[in-house]
Protein backbone atom coordinates (compact mmCIF):
# COMPACT_ATOMS: atom_id res chain seq x y z
CA UNK A 1 0.00 0.00 0.00
CA UNK A 2 1.27 3.57 -1.04
CA UNK A 3 2.31 5.27 2.00
CA UNK A 4 2.14 9.59 2.79
CA UNK A 5 3.16 11.92 5.32
CA UNK A 6 -0.02 13.79 5.60
CA UNK A 7 0.51 17.34 7.63
CA UNK A 8 -2.47 18.19 9.84
CA UNK A 9 -2.82 20.74 11.73
CA UNK A 10 -6.25 20.16 13.04
CA UNK A 11 -7.71 23.27 10.73
CA UNK A 12 -10.57 22.59 8.07
CA UNK A 13 -7.90 22.65 5.37
CA UNK A 14 -5.33 19.95 6.60
CA UNK A 15 -8.50 17.44 7.69
CA UNK A 16 -10.02 18.13 4.02
CA UNK A 17 -6.78 17.19 2.69
CA UNK A 18 -6.08 13.89 4.75
CA UNK A 19 -9.65 13.12 3.32
CA UNK A 20 -8.53 12.85 -0.10
CA UNK A 21 -5.06 11.78 0.64
CA UNK A 22 -7.16 8.58 2.24
CA UNK A 23 -9.81 8.44 -0.49
CA UNK A 24 -6.88 8.33 -3.15
CA UNK A 25 -5.87 4.73 -1.23
CA UNK A 26 -2.50 6.29 0.80
CA UNK A 27 -1.99 4.88 4.09
CA UNK A 28 -1.90 8.09 6.40
CA UNK A 29 0.84 9.23 8.56
CA UNK A 30 -0.71 12.28 10.07
CA UNK A 31 2.22 14.84 11.65
CA UNK A 32 1.40 17.81 13.47
CA UNK A 33 3.60 20.14 15.71
CA UNK A 34 3.37 21.88 19.07
CA UNK A 35 5.16 24.69 18.02
CA UNK A 36 4.80 27.32 20.76
CA UNK A 37 1.17 28.66 19.04
CA UNK A 38 -1.15 30.57 20.95
CA UNK A 39 -3.87 27.39 22.09
CA UNK A 40 -3.58 23.47 21.68
CA UNK A 41 -7.01 23.41 20.75
CA UNK A 42 -6.51 23.05 17.45
CA UNK A 43 -3.69 20.05 18.46
CA UNK A 44 -6.69 18.14 19.51
CA UNK A 45 -9.03 18.51 16.59
CA UNK A 46 -5.71 17.00 14.89
CA UNK A 47 -5.89 14.12 17.18
CA UNK A 48 -9.82 13.38 16.11
CA UNK A 49 -9.56 13.81 13.13
CA UNK A 50 -6.58 11.29 13.15
CA UNK A 51 -8.45 9.15 14.42
CA UNK A 52 -11.82 9.02 13.05
CA UNK A 53 -10.46 8.95 9.33
CA UNK A 54 -7.98 6.45 10.11
CA UNK A 55 -4.58 7.65 9.76
CA UNK A 56 -2.20 4.50 10.16
CA UNK A 57 0.13 6.64 13.19
CA UNK A 58 -0.10 10.13 13.99
CA UNK A 59 3.12 11.78 15.58
CA UNK A 60 3.06 15.47 17.09
CA UNK A 61 6.10 16.76 17.37
CA UNK A 62 7.88 19.43 19.74
CA UNK A 63 9.07 22.22 18.48
CA UNK A 64 9.42 25.92 19.96
CA UNK A 65 9.77 28.10 17.28
CA UNK A 66 8.29 30.79 20.27
CA UNK A 67 11.87 30.62 21.36
CA UNK A 68 12.50 32.71 18.30
CA UNK A 69 8.82 34.59 18.47
CA UNK A 70 8.14 36.65 15.90
CA UNK A 71 4.84 36.02 14.47
CA UNK A 72 0.90 36.75 16.12
CA UNK A 73 1.12 32.87 16.82
CA UNK A 74 4.05 32.22 18.81
CA UNK A 75 4.40 35.86 20.78
CA UNK A 76 1.97 36.59 22.96
CA UNK A 77 2.74 40.27 23.00
CA UNK A 78 1.50 40.36 19.09
CA UNK A 79 -2.11 40.60 18.99
CA UNK A 80 -3.97 38.66 16.66
CA UNK A 81 -5.84 41.18 14.06
CA UNK A 82 -9.38 41.44 14.08
CA UNK A 83 -9.58 43.82 10.81
CA UNK A 84 -8.00 42.63 7.47
CA UNK A 85 -4.40 43.93 6.94
CA UNK A 86 -2.68 45.20 3.90
CA UNK A 87 0.34 42.89 2.92
CA UNK A 88 1.65 39.95 4.86
CA UNK A 89 -0.15 39.88 8.50
CA UNK A 90 1.42 39.40 11.91
CA UNK A 91 0.17 36.12 11.52
CA UNK A 92 2.96 34.93 9.67
CA UNK A 93 5.50 32.52 11.61
CA UNK A 94 8.92 32.81 9.47
CA UNK A 95 9.52 29.88 7.32
CA UNK A 96 6.84 28.15 9.30
CA UNK A 97 5.87 25.87 6.17
CA UNK A 98 9.48 25.29 5.39
CA UNK A 99 9.94 23.50 8.85
CA UNK A 100 7.21 21.47 8.88
CA UNK A 101 7.49 20.36 5.48
CA UNK A 102 11.31 19.73 5.87
CA UNK A 103 10.56 17.37 9.25
CA UNK A 104 7.67 15.46 6.98
CA UNK A 105 9.89 15.22 4.14
CA UNK A 106 12.72 13.38 6.47
CA UNK A 107 9.80 11.24 8.28
CA UNK A 108 8.77 10.17 4.65
CA UNK A 109 12.02 8.97 3.56
CA UNK A 110 12.37 7.34 6.39
CA UNK A 111 9.07 5.63 6.47
CA UNK A 112 9.72 4.97 2.42
CA UNK A 113 6.70 7.03 1.56
CA UNK A 114 5.98 8.22 -2.04
CA UNK A 115 4.15 11.32 -1.00
CA UNK A 116 4.31 14.73 1.64
CA UNK A 117 0.21 16.03 1.47
CA UNK A 118 0.11 20.17 2.57
CA UNK A 119 -3.61 21.80 2.66
CA UNK A 120 -1.79 25.03 1.41
CA UNK A 121 -4.02 27.46 -0.57
CA UNK A 122 -3.20 30.16 -2.92
CA UNK A 123 -7.03 31.27 -3.41
CA UNK A 124 -9.03 32.46 -0.23
CA UNK A 125 -5.62 32.86 1.44
CA UNK A 126 -3.89 35.23 4.32
CA UNK A 127 -0.90 36.71 2.09
CA UNK A 128 1.49 33.83 3.49
CA UNK A 129 5.09 33.35 0.81
CA UNK A 130 5.00 29.79 2.13
CA UNK A 131 1.58 29.03 0.99
CA UNK A 132 2.11 29.73 -3.32
CA UNK A 133 2.67 27.28 -6.26
CA UNK A 134 5.87 28.54 -6.94
CA UNK A 135 7.17 28.07 -3.38
CA UNK A 136 5.58 24.28 -3.70
CA UNK A 137 7.31 23.91 -6.68
CA UNK A 138 11.09 25.40 -5.13
CA UNK A 139 10.69 23.30 -2.15
CA UNK A 140 10.25 20.09 -4.05
CA UNK A 141 13.33 20.84 -6.03
CA UNK A 142 15.43 21.31 -3.10
CA UNK A 143 13.70 18.53 -1.69
CA UNK A 144 14.99 16.40 -4.25
CA UNK A 145 18.54 17.09 -4.53
CA UNK A 146 18.86 16.68 -0.21
CA UNK A 147 17.39 13.07 -0.06
CA UNK A 148 18.48 9.91 -0.68
CA UNK A 149 15.48 8.89 -1.84
CA UNK A 150 15.61 11.93 -4.12
CA UNK A 151 19.13 11.51 -5.25
CA UNK A 152 18.50 7.73 -5.93
CA UNK A 153 15.88 8.18 -8.75
CA UNK A 154 12.96 8.04 -6.35
CA UNK A 155 11.53 11.09 -4.86
CA UNK A 156 9.12 12.09 -2.11
CA UNK A 157 6.11 14.23 -4.03
CA UNK A 158 4.60 17.10 -2.72
CA UNK A 159 0.82 17.11 -2.97
CA UNK A 160 -0.93 20.02 -2.49
CA UNK A 161 -4.65 19.18 -3.71
CA UNK A 162 -6.05 22.58 -2.10
CA UNK A 163 -3.80 25.46 -3.72
CA UNK A 164 -6.28 26.31 -6.46
CA UNK A 165 -9.26 25.73 -4.60
CA UNK A 166 -11.51 28.27 -3.23
CA UNK A 167 -12.87 28.09 0.46
CA UNK A 168 -15.84 27.16 -0.61
CA UNK A 169 -14.85 24.08 -3.20
CA UNK A 170 -12.98 23.25 -0.02
CA UNK A 171 -15.51 22.49 2.12
CA UNK A 172 -17.56 20.75 -0.52
CA UNK A 173 -15.25 18.60 -1.32
CA UNK A 174 -15.21 17.56 2.59
CA UNK A 175 -18.24 17.16 3.17
CA UNK A 176 -18.99 14.80 0.36
CA UNK A 177 -15.71 13.03 1.57
CA UNK A 178 -17.49 12.88 5.48
CA UNK A 179 -15.44 15.42 7.04
CA UNK A 180 -17.34 16.81 10.38
CA UNK A 181 -16.04 20.54 10.02
CA UNK A 182 -17.44 21.03 13.64
CA UNK A 183 -14.44 18.90 15.30
CA UNK A 184 -12.04 20.83 13.07
CA UNK A 185 -10.35 24.24 15.37
CA UNK A 186 -9.24 26.83 12.28
CA UNK A 187 -9.58 30.47 14.18
CA UNK A 188 -6.40 31.88 15.58
CA UNK A 189 -7.60 33.00 18.72
CA UNK A 190 -9.71 29.57 19.60
CA UNK A 191 -10.74 29.00 23.67
CA UNK A 192 -9.45 25.87 25.27
CA UNK A 193 -12.60 24.40 24.39
CA UNK A 194 -11.46 25.08 20.37
CA UNK A 195 -14.64 27.66 20.08
CA UNK A 196 -13.65 30.19 17.51
CA UNK A 197 -13.67 33.79 18.23
CA UNK A 198 -15.81 34.82 14.63
CA UNK A 199 -13.39 38.20 13.88
CA UNK A 200 -9.93 36.92 12.90
CA UNK A 201 -8.88 36.51 10.07
CA UNK A 202 -8.86 32.42 9.38
CA UNK A 203 -12.35 32.62 10.68
CA UNK A 204 -13.51 35.27 8.37
CA UNK A 205 -12.03 33.22 5.46
CA UNK A 206 -13.18 29.58 7.18
CA UNK A 207 -17.21 31.69 7.89
CA UNK A 208 -16.95 33.40 3.94
CA UNK A 209 -16.91 29.74 2.33
CA UNK A 210 -19.67 28.31 3.99
CA UNK A 211 -21.74 31.13 2.84
CA UNK A 212 -20.90 31.04 -0.27
CA UNK A 213 -20.97 27.27 -1.20
CA UNK A 214 -24.51 27.81 0.66
CA UNK A 215 -24.09 25.12 3.21
CA UNK A 216 -24.77 25.33 7.06
CA UNK A 217 -21.51 26.65 9.17
CA UNK A 218 -21.40 24.25 12.02
CA UNK A 219 -18.32 25.67 13.31
CA UNK A 220 -18.51 26.24 16.82
CA UNK A 221 -18.32 29.95 17.79
CA UNK A 222 -17.97 31.34 21.35
CA UNK A 223 -21.39 32.13 22.90
CA UNK B 1 26.18 45.83 12.63
CA UNK B 2 24.98 43.12 10.17
CA UNK B 3 23.96 39.72 12.06
CA UNK B 4 23.96 36.00 10.95
CA UNK B 5 22.20 32.32 12.27
CA UNK B 6 25.41 30.05 12.12
CA UNK B 7 24.55 26.18 12.62
CA UNK B 8 26.96 25.21 15.27
CA UNK B 9 27.10 21.29 16.00
CA UNK B 10 29.97 21.23 17.91
CA UNK B 11 32.16 19.97 15.51
CA UNK B 12 35.10 21.03 13.64
CA UNK B 13 33.43 22.08 10.80
CA UNK B 14 31.32 24.11 12.21
CA UNK B 15 33.70 25.49 14.81
CA UNK B 16 35.55 26.69 12.18
CA UNK B 17 32.65 28.67 9.86
CA UNK B 18 31.53 30.13 13.27
CA UNK B 19 35.46 31.71 13.55
CA UNK B 20 35.01 33.07 10.18
CA UNK B 21 31.58 34.45 10.39
CA UNK B 22 32.95 36.47 13.66
CA UNK B 23 36.66 37.42 11.59
CA UNK B 24 34.15 39.30 8.58
CA UNK B 25 32.68 40.91 11.42
CA UNK B 26 29.08 39.48 11.52
CA UNK B 27 27.59 39.22 15.16
CA UNK B 28 26.69 35.68 15.42
CA UNK B 29 23.60 33.71 16.97
CA UNK B 30 24.79 30.18 16.96
CA UNK B 31 22.11 27.48 16.59
CA UNK B 32 22.22 23.78 17.70
CA UNK B 33 19.79 21.03 17.87
CA UNK B 34 19.73 18.33 20.46
CA UNK B 35 18.00 16.15 17.92
CA UNK B 36 18.06 12.62 19.11
CA UNK B 37 21.69 12.25 18.78
CA UNK B 38 24.02 9.67 20.29
CA UNK B 39 25.67 11.57 22.32
CA UNK B 40 25.63 14.62 23.74
CA UNK B 41 29.19 15.57 23.92
CA UNK B 42 29.30 17.69 20.92
CA UNK B 43 26.47 20.29 22.13
CA UNK B 44 28.83 20.79 25.47
CA UNK B 45 31.31 21.50 22.56
CA UNK B 46 28.98 23.51 20.80
CA UNK B 47 28.24 25.51 23.77
CA UNK B 48 32.03 25.58 25.16
CA UNK B 49 32.94 27.20 21.05
CA UNK B 50 29.66 29.86 21.24
CA UNK B 51 31.01 30.74 24.62
CA UNK B 52 34.68 30.85 24.00
CA UNK B 53 34.57 32.61 20.09
CA UNK B 54 31.78 35.47 21.37
CA UNK B 55 28.60 34.20 20.11
CA UNK B 56 25.82 37.47 20.89
CA UNK B 57 23.43 34.24 21.49
CA UNK B 58 23.28 29.92 21.83
CA UNK B 59 20.27 28.34 21.13
CA UNK B 60 19.93 24.90 21.96
CA UNK B 61 16.59 23.69 19.88
CA UNK B 62 14.60 20.27 21.43
CA UNK B 63 13.50 18.48 18.24
CA UNK B 64 13.44 14.01 18.46
CA UNK B 65 14.20 13.27 15.24
CA UNK B 66 15.14 9.85 17.00
CA UNK B 67 11.07 9.30 17.31
CA UNK B 68 11.86 8.67 13.10
CA UNK B 69 14.79 6.57 13.39
CA UNK B 70 15.64 5.69 9.83
CA UNK B 71 19.92 6.53 10.52
CA UNK B 72 22.96 5.13 13.02
CA UNK B 73 23.15 8.42 14.49
CA UNK B 74 19.36 8.60 15.98
CA UNK B 75 18.79 5.11 16.38
CA UNK B 76 20.77 3.25 18.67
CA UNK B 77 19.59 -0.35 16.78
CA UNK B 78 21.54 0.72 13.97
CA UNK B 79 25.38 0.63 14.22
CA UNK B 80 27.74 3.69 13.19
CA UNK B 81 30.32 1.83 10.92
CA UNK B 82 34.28 1.73 11.15
CA UNK B 83 34.90 0.94 7.69
CA UNK B 84 33.96 2.78 4.57
CA UNK B 85 30.71 2.19 2.96
CA UNK B 86 29.67 2.36 -1.22
CA UNK B 87 27.16 5.29 -1.71
CA UNK B 88 25.47 6.89 1.22
CA UNK B 89 26.04 5.54 4.74
CA UNK B 90 23.69 4.77 6.90
CA UNK B 91 24.99 7.62 9.08
CA UNK B 92 22.81 9.62 6.89
CA UNK B 93 19.53 11.33 9.17
CA UNK B 94 16.98 11.75 6.45
CA UNK B 95 16.68 15.76 5.36
CA UNK B 96 18.69 16.75 8.21
CA UNK B 97 20.69 19.67 7.17
CA UNK B 98 17.09 20.35 5.02
CA UNK B 99 15.21 20.82 8.66
CA UNK B 100 18.17 22.66 10.55
CA UNK B 101 18.33 25.26 8.02
CA UNK B 102 14.45 25.73 7.87
CA UNK B 103 14.86 26.66 11.73
CA UNK B 104 17.44 28.72 11.01
CA UNK B 105 15.83 30.34 8.46
CA UNK B 106 12.85 31.25 10.85
CA UNK B 107 14.93 32.44 13.57
CA UNK B 108 17.25 34.70 10.75
CA UNK B 109 14.03 36.54 9.58
CA UNK B 110 12.70 37.01 13.32
CA UNK B 111 16.24 38.24 14.10
CA UNK B 112 16.21 40.61 10.70
CA UNK B 113 19.46 38.90 9.90
CA UNK B 114 21.36 38.73 6.86
CA UNK B 115 22.89 35.64 6.92
CA UNK B 116 22.99 31.96 7.30
CA UNK B 117 26.35 30.05 7.94
CA UNK B 118 25.97 26.16 7.58
CA UNK B 119 29.87 24.49 7.54
CA UNK B 120 28.73 21.99 4.42
CA UNK B 121 31.68 20.26 2.81
CA UNK B 122 31.51 19.00 -0.24
CA UNK B 123 35.20 17.73 -0.71
CA UNK B 124 36.38 15.50 1.95
CA UNK B 125 33.01 14.58 2.94
CA UNK B 126 30.70 11.58 3.57
CA UNK B 127 28.48 11.10 0.73
CA UNK B 128 25.50 13.19 2.00
CA UNK B 129 23.40 14.58 -0.61
CA UNK B 130 22.55 17.43 1.66
CA UNK B 131 26.08 18.57 1.24
CA UNK B 132 26.38 19.55 -2.01
CA UNK B 133 26.52 22.64 -3.30
CA UNK B 134 23.28 21.63 -5.36
CA UNK B 135 21.25 21.46 -2.66
CA UNK B 136 22.63 24.98 -1.10
CA UNK B 137 21.71 26.74 -4.37
CA UNK B 138 18.51 24.93 -3.93
CA UNK B 139 17.48 25.66 -0.83
CA UNK B 140 18.67 29.21 -1.32
CA UNK B 141 15.78 29.56 -4.24
CA UNK B 142 13.31 28.11 -2.21
CA UNK B 143 14.03 30.15 0.96
CA UNK B 144 13.67 33.46 -1.33
CA UNK B 145 9.94 32.45 -2.52
CA UNK B 146 9.38 31.18 1.33
CA UNK B 147 9.91 34.30 3.55
CA UNK B 148 8.35 37.15 4.07
CA UNK B 149 12.11 38.71 3.94
CA UNK B 150 12.57 37.24 0.85
CA UNK B 151 9.08 38.61 -0.85
CA UNK B 152 10.04 42.27 0.08
CA UNK B 153 13.55 41.91 -2.04
CA UNK B 154 16.00 41.57 0.97
CA UNK B 155 16.36 37.86 0.93
CA UNK B 156 18.60 35.80 3.34
CA UNK B 157 22.02 34.53 2.34
CA UNK B 158 22.86 30.82 2.94
CA UNK B 159 27.02 31.32 3.37
CA UNK B 160 29.34 27.86 2.71
CA UNK B 161 32.77 29.15 3.39
CA UNK B 162 34.06 25.40 3.47
CA UNK B 163 32.04 23.74 0.85
CA UNK B 164 35.11 23.72 -1.37
CA UNK B 165 37.79 23.16 0.95
CA UNK B 166 39.67 20.07 2.09
CA UNK B 167 39.82 19.12 5.58
CA UNK B 168 43.53 20.00 5.71
CA UNK B 169 42.38 23.54 4.19
CA UNK B 170 39.77 23.61 7.08
CA UNK B 171 42.05 23.43 9.64
CA UNK B 172 44.84 25.52 8.38
CA UNK B 173 42.03 28.43 8.14
CA UNK B 174 40.63 27.48 11.25
CA UNK B 175 44.19 27.19 13.26
CA UNK B 176 45.39 30.42 11.84
CA UNK B 177 41.72 32.05 13.52
CA UNK B 178 42.56 30.73 17.14
CA UNK B 179 40.10 27.69 16.77
CA UNK B 180 40.68 25.43 19.21
CA UNK B 181 40.37 21.65 18.33
CA UNK B 182 40.55 19.83 21.21
CA UNK B 183 36.93 21.39 22.76
CA UNK B 184 35.47 20.33 19.13
CA UNK B 185 33.42 16.72 19.06
CA UNK B 186 33.75 15.26 15.31
CA UNK B 187 33.46 11.91 16.32
CA UNK B 188 29.78 9.98 15.58
CA UNK B 189 30.32 7.63 18.60
CA UNK B 190 32.21 10.06 21.34
CA UNK B 191 31.72 8.94 25.03
CA UNK B 192 30.60 10.85 27.39
CA UNK B 193 33.85 12.39 28.01
CA UNK B 194 33.74 13.75 23.93
CA UNK B 195 36.56 11.24 23.49
CA UNK B 196 36.83 10.06 19.56
CA UNK B 197 36.49 6.68 19.03
CA UNK B 198 38.91 7.30 15.76
CA UNK B 199 37.43 4.10 13.92
CA UNK B 200 34.73 5.92 12.53
CA UNK B 201 34.77 7.58 9.04
CA UNK B 202 34.12 11.74 11.00
CA UNK B 203 37.11 10.32 12.67
CA UNK B 204 38.75 9.01 9.48
CA UNK B 205 38.47 12.53 7.48
CA UNK B 206 39.47 14.32 10.61
CA UNK B 207 42.56 12.82 11.21
CA UNK B 208 43.69 12.67 7.62
CA UNK B 209 42.98 16.20 7.65
CA UNK B 210 45.07 16.95 9.83
CA UNK B 211 47.77 14.78 8.48
CA UNK B 212 47.85 16.76 5.53
CA UNK B 213 47.58 20.04 6.99
CA UNK B 214 51.29 18.91 8.63
CA UNK B 215 49.57 20.11 11.94
CA UNK B 216 49.49 17.71 15.46
CA UNK B 217 46.24 16.07 15.85
CA UNK B 218 44.99 17.58 19.10
CA UNK B 219 41.87 15.36 19.10
CA UNK B 220 41.14 13.55 22.46
CA UNK B 221 40.76 10.29 21.71
CA UNK B 222 39.63 7.11 24.36
CA UNK B 223 42.63 5.69 25.27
Amino acid sequence: MKKAVVLLSGGMDSATVLAMAIAQGYACYALSFRYGQRHTAELQAALEQAQRQGAVRHEIIDLDLSRFGGSALTDDRIEVPTSPTQGIPVTYVPARNTVFLSIALGWAEVLGAQAIFIGVNAVDYSGYPDCRPEFIAAFQTMANLATKTGVEGAPITLHTPLIALTKADIIREGIRLGVDYSATVTCYAANAQGEACGECDACRLRSKGFEEAELADNTRYVA
